[in-house]
């Protein structure tokens, strides 16, 4: 049997970036089974690349959690045991000190239900997603905890408060990943000709599909058309753990009019990327991570923060793209029929 | 640069399977970043190879969908237009076999938001999953009621009620992909010997984390540990579209115990898998088809309806052995430090 | 003690009424202990006096439901009685018809949760919110269903996907209560001289804050500023369970600049009110409905579809007024002040 | 016309109470149109007079919370704006204490998408429920906010993040109102003779409806059978904001079989209730509160948080008495038959 899946991959691009975090031109790896995704994100790019500041991107937070469970005789045991572990917050940060050089305890949250208690520890894990370092931590506070507190019983290392790879709406609110916008403003005509299609146009299937058809849908913090298609080709490429695409696509998609021209934005609040750890020693990950200048010597979290907003802006070509093609009747389909018949041949 | 993504590929199992739809012991595929994933759901294997009847599958529904969205004046004449269109569904049925020789369309489904309607179109696709079959069908529909309906106007060709690799409570509710369950039962021995915990720890972490813990927070028609995993390890190695686990992955895991044993269950209402269509023809997948016997000739859906089978089994293995794990205080984190030691040397 | 909460009540309006199911202009009653809100409606409703058509009402569906359990011993178990249970629908319906002169059995609905079998009833009541009328069908139908199949066992005669006075996705998606909306066109003029704003205003505020912040909230099917407002005082001075509010306020809000005059619509798809039945015997009820003309002998469903659209055009009346205030600093608190100094001279 | 909606009204109980916040016995006042509500409560307040410690009630948070919305030019000047306001936090302290003598800023909870800001501030608020307090204190804070940030725009005074009166997953996760737990243990014996179930068949069947029925109905944080009900007629009763159930009936029904016995809990993390404000002031809610001791002088806060542990312990008599008929094929629709036969008498 093959050693490996071997999932096409092609670069798309070049992107154009700026804002506080990198600028620049970049080309952009996606690994997927699904053909129509390169020229649809490519036509994204082409776009950016005609807009005088290209993509702008914004890194708004990053954390990482990880929650665990205790038991304890009832509600107010749990609460008062809660009290207590919140007051000695400093001594929990050193317990995690001494698990990992990255690590660093950044927050905490609970919730009590009935007499259990539950933990959400919130990190800074350096170029790490840091799914691993976060385990390590949480171990090594439960174990201090549960010391400091013979009331409390061992629930679970993870209670699903976390919440990792769910449709919840805890990550998006109390953070986890990096959380990333990425904005474009698009000149009317450049919208028209390379999109295909007016802002007034977009701007207004977005309102109806991303916004109303997917709340209509029952959506959970969740607005845009295809945010989970880029997510995944960029993932693989980049050595990541993809089925963090679950919380990955629950962002949103703006889109105004201004001055006549187009707003748009994609605003991602749980993006799961790192430049090291599990994947990332892979021959072809190095060498896309490289084209991407994401192996030069950094400040910790600097490269994966990078990795981030290529994500986002990739996100951001392949969403305006699919908005543009199904503003115009008959579009997508012709696009797909296109692409398949060049495969073929 | 190198043409794909190659995500490292390991067998699994075999794993023992029983129920309605096929039975035997398969040896399955899973493509992963994550090392630990293969032993954990290699564990699960092992516990269904010492279970008399093995997992026993059950397909309860299949369907395939894409909504559309038309614009109307007002409420009153999308209302209306919906009940003509209704009134014609024999016609709109014969138009979707016109488009393709698989696709039929077999149920409707539909919203107004003010002026606007959504339909939801649902069909079967054969052994396909069907996205692009759906799409074609959708737009000779759309076209057909524009048609018909000078009063309603073009929205777009996806509305975002479908719903396609969004967290959504739509896709569970009116159905999306093949609605699997796997149970097993496992002896109360066995689950100490192979699982080193016993059925009421198991019951219990299930009620605390998966119930209630996913309900903190936040979730949406979920309630599992780890289903994303093995459906991206999956999905990979089969050729399917691995953006699909974003509703794939919203499911049930269930466990009660009954006369001193376990019974587990997972519950999987959207598994959006095919053994036609897209990344089909790569070699590796190919073959991966061919050694779970998907590649012999049977009725049109057959060959799918056992890819979905061995799917959720596998979903079962992992989540059963993750749970196992997490019983036990230290025992997630040991596993993991094991493994990736082992990957070092 | 009194044996009565004393609500105050006042009467709003009036409103003017179009579309399909009446016309005219109606006086409405609302009870609150929050004084704000009749002003705030009554503004809502001189706006809709100042429209030529009034707001235009549709009633787009109807229907009751009930949810009931039943344990099966496997999937296989529970989806080889479902299909024979809905083979044997005219039956059911019959069954139903023996328990109520006005409940009708018009769908069923199901899921299967490993071996659990929900069967959600959905009913005709007539003019009755039906609750009762419900549960006792269900019951009827459940004893019918256990005798005929023994390998059923009684669950619960409520499974909560029914879904009653929760915060949940599948009343909207499948129908639960009247399904009414809303609409209004305001010239520009009216909409600057009473609501102190314009179209585009309203139209952005409406984006931002009911469609995007209501998504970043983690909302589920809902996008407006207090459909529960002007449900609880509606409900409360016409008899209705006004613990349905719950899943009553789960709407939404659209508003679009056309031709420079403002379109407003609110969605309410899960309207549970009645004419007859609990509450409605009471004195003041009766005088209530007297006075908007619902106690006139009509077609069964036909006053209580009339009560659904006087109840949809009060909640536009308030959520117009509400944003309208809020597209202005400083607007909102100074009517609170303004009202509550004049509850107190 | 009737100046008052009058809803009729009994006391139910005594209820006995124990736990930090307060102990005794107490009657309660329920104000319903649905004459069962009261024998049912009152079954469940029979039972915690035959348990020794009575219901015990934790009070493990409470603040109130309003959200407003900015406007900047992009995400990166939201996110320059927001961690400079964020710096200044002591300063808006300051400012809300000018508001009001009970208004406290507690804390401040952000959203940034694309180029909106949410600013969510958490305010404790004396013994009011406080949504006019908090109202207040956030326009001066906006205004404070506008003067030290002309890059900033006022966007609306409420922005939906907050989140007042809808289905959203925001307050249960950051909190707003009492979150309460409420905790019984019932012996088996009290169990078999009061409410004619077993420990095991309740708590089969809270697993079965509350957690995995409400779930698949696509519930958010919710798994109760009907907390919605007994809120109703609590704040009713007691001159509360009853639109407030909207958030209020989200929460946990717990039940454990704990050596035999039951353990049976709610947990309520959304209580808005309060002994002062709009409502309070009315002859029959005075006699109520008095009553119920909560008219005497204590420190502030002291008495609404006593009045959120009646009304957790008032909704878990409720929740425990339907539950517990529910198990038992029949009971519910013939007890809905004796009370509304009884009524016609």
């Amino acid at each position: 049997m093959s050693e490996f899946a071997q999932i096409p991959m092609k670069l798309v691009g070049p992107v154009r970036l700026s804002g506080p975090v990198m600028e620049g031109e970049y080309e952009v790896p996606l690994a997927t089974y699904e053909a129509p995704l390169w020229p649809s994100v490519n036509r994204g790019a082409r776009v950016s690349m005609n807009c005088e500041e290209g993509i702008q991107c914004t890194v708004v937070d990053e954390r990482m959690t990880r929650s665990v469970l205790f038991e304890a005789a009832d509600a107010s045991a749990a609460f008062q045991a809660l009290e207590k572990i919140k007051a000695v917050f400093p001594a929990l940060q050193t317990v995690v000190e001494g698990t990992s050089r990255f690590a660093k305890l950044i927050n905490l949250n609970s919730q009590i239900a009935g007499n259990l208690l539950f933990l959400r520890f919130e990190f800074t894990t350096g170029d790490a997603a840091g799914h691993n370092m976060c385990t390590q931590a949480a171990e090594a506070l439960m174990n201090q905890i549960l010391e400091l507190h013979p009331e409390l019983k061992y629930g679970s290392i993870s209670g699903n408060y976390c919440s990792d790879k769910k449709a919840t709406a805890v990550n998006g609110i109390l953070g986890r990943g990096k959380y990333v916008i990425a904005e474009l403003t698009i000149p009317e005509k450049i919208c028209r000709r390379y999109l295909k299609t007016t802002p007034a146009q977009l701007v207004q299937l977005n309102i109806r599909k991303n916004l109303i058809g997917t709340m209509l849908a029952g959506g959970l913090r969740s607005a845009n058309a295809h945010f989970a298609n880029m997510l995944l080709g960029f993932y693989l490429a980049t050595g990541q753990d993809a089925a963090n695409i679950v919380e990955g696509s629950q962002g949103l998609t703006m889109a105004e009019v201004r001055d006549g021209d187009l707003y748009f934005s994609v605003t991602l609040p749980n993006l799961i990327v790192g430049t090291v750890g599990n994947g990332k020693g892979l021959d072809f990950v190095l060498e896309n991570m490289k084209r991407m200048g994401l192996t030069e010597d950094r400040e910790p979290g600097e490269n994966s923060r990078r990795l981030a907003c290529l994500c986002a802006a990739t996100v951001l070509c392949g969403e305006l793209s699919l908005l543009a093609a199904q503003t115009n009747s008959g579009e997508l389909m012709d696009a797909h029929r296109r692409i398949e018949r060049g495969q073929k041949d």
